[in-house]
């Protein structure tokens, strides 16, 4: 199936993508911004993962970088167009779809821009089916496809193609790269083909953004809880429902880090723990669900998603948690973006409470 | 004319770049091991500058780094090639020659296994008749050359190539991910026309060595000064002479930066300050010499060149001080090399004691 993607459709699809981006990925404000800004009175073709031909050249788009700096440097359709261009000279091959390597604010949009500016269409699906800070975490990753050749670009006209022995080395390499161009830069990768598409990315994720953002705004209108509405179309739980009363928050290599802590009015308290996106949540001491699962902080009353950057002392929020997708949960992947990766001494916690464990859950005591 | 270098060439060439390395550009041992291997019993094809056609196809190859940890890392042949491969086929055309982008022990002889591999010629050149820490620091860059495409590659098989707005953004993102790869990677750039290597490079940079080399050793078999035989070829003066009391030195950001401190007989002091190489010498408070001309200390008797990370306690040294070539003495070159660059308070002065001020020489009271 094709769809479509307008103007009109972004600001549903960028408020669905902060939902699924945990807190990371940046402003949605800006990506949507810039989505608009390339579709302009036209609209972009969407196609399904099945329709993509098997010898496609599929490319990630994305914006690398602290949050924290996205937000004051909204990048230019040159700039975001750069590094797909470079790549495709380095390939020697013409591309021929662009996907988004993970949804969250700025990295759904990105990619949507990215796609009208080349007038090329743009996949509905992701690597990720949510957000994680660094290059490597994507599903492909875990199905052999390379992250290399991966070409980073700045505003300032500075441009590189890496090729790595790993994935891991692609992210050190940029990394230290996107650090000293600034902390933000536009990277085009995981060159992959359509049949490698189809088995490594994550299905239907724009449909899904689409779906969770305006379903937000429906209930808004209905005088409905949004926050159920969106919880209904995750299949998720609350964990948390307060105030938040301490954010600590630091731009470190390259990533924003840090805890907040929010107050019940039970006198219970949540603190999250965020590298980007939000990874551990714990709740008077125990843990009530961790990174692969989807923990993601919503304004009380609007259910309006609130990123790691956009958290100030005082706001009334939810909290809640939802799956992951199921390979995330494989012993491989945890290794990659469990807990324990990021420095955090605490099991792998499905976001309903249970273990991950690899190849299956079970339930605590 | 064309003239060729053999194995039994290379002890001298890399005494010689040594001397001409102001105490940089590695350990001239490993150069020369290296540079032995890719010879074998054959040899390699020099030329001179005025030799190399119009539309040639120039590059440099050298190691970037610590020296500190190019001693402890000796490169592959196989990794010496792969940036000046990775080079060729972003630019698409064949290269043609190789060049030293330094004298100073690896960088003179890595190009020569670099050439010596690739069965191409090499330049009898250098791009600054010296050595500098920082990869824009070469006559081609006031030239107009650009460094950038460079190609830089570790021994794991990372590879990755530049393209970047100026030189010293090519320095800055290459030299981050030098350090991440473990502050030692093979570099290729400063793809040059022929008409271009002409108008900027060094002329007969390695016979120079080969001959300053030559001259020492024959000087200690003929019971002669081998510190006078290489003050003749170099056109300078001795400094100082003494023995090593207290060396400073520290692996900080990819650079060995330190200071030595040298006492004479009479109780007078020298103290150098470097940088990978010697920038500054001062006697008793009074600038003698600083960069860009050349400050270098050779082993008393045997008038062996010492590189900075080679300075010992209690070593006797002679500190002898040479006339860089005339173009390193504009403006616009010391801004990038002069000492202020390298954060030292005090007015470029030349090996004779005057000040280096743009196109003109005052003598100092």
């Amino acid at each position: 199936m094709t769809r479509t993607i307008t103007a009109e459709d972004i600001d549903g699809l960028a408020r669905g993508a902060a939902v699924l981006g945990t807190g990371g990925g940046g402003d949605p404000y800006i990506g949507a911004l810039l989505a608009r800004q390339a579709l302009g009175s036209g609209e972009l073709t969407v196609v399904d993962l099945d329709d993509v031909p098997d010898d496609a050249l599929v490319l990630f788009v994305a914006m690398m970088g602290a949050p924290t700096v996205m937000v004051e440097k909204l990048p230019s359709l040159a700039e975001v167009v750069e590094p797909v261009r470079a790549l495709g000279v380095h390939l020697g091959r013409a591309v021929t779809h662009i996907a988004c390597a993970e949804v969250g604010g700025v990295n759904s949009t990105i990619p949507i821009a990215a796609a009208a500016a080349l007038s090329l269409p743009l996949i509905d699906a992701d690597g990720m089916g949510r957000a994680f800070p660094e290059l490597q975490m994507v599903l492909p990753t875990l199905s052999g496809v390379t992250a290399s050749p991966l070409a980073f670009s700045d505003e300032k006209g500075n441009t590189g193609v890496l090729q790595t022995v790993d994935n891991s080395w692609t992210e050190r390499i940029a990394r230290v790269a996107c650090v000293e161009m600034g902390c933000s830069v536009m990277i085009s990768g995981f060159s992959m083909s359509g049949t490698q598409a189809r088995t490594s990315l994550v299905r239907g994720s724009l449909s899904r953004c689409i779906a969770i953002g305006q379903a937000i705004a429906a209930a808004r209108e209905d005088k409905t809880d949004p926050v159920d509405a969106a919880l209904i179309l995750l299949g998720g739980r609350e964990l948390f429902d307060g105030k938040v009363v301490d954010v600590q928050r630091a731009t470190t290599t390259g990533f924003a880090r840090g805890r907040a802590r929010i107050d019940g009015d039970a006198g219970t308290s949540l603190t999250l723990q965020f590298q980007n996106e939000h990874l551990v949540a714990e709740k008077d001491g125990d843990v009530l669900a961790t990174t692969p699962d989807l923990i993601m902080v919503l304004e009380g009353d609007s259910g309006e998603p609130i990123t790691t950057e956009g958290l100030r002392y005082g706001q009334r929020v939810r909290v809640i948690a939802a799956p992951a997708d199921e390979r995330w949960h494989s012993a491989e992947a945890l290794a990659m973006v469990g807990p324990g990766y990021f420095g955090y001494d605490t099991p792998a916690r499905r976001f309903d409470g249970t273990l991950s464990t690899a190849g299956a859950s079970e339930p605590v005591a």
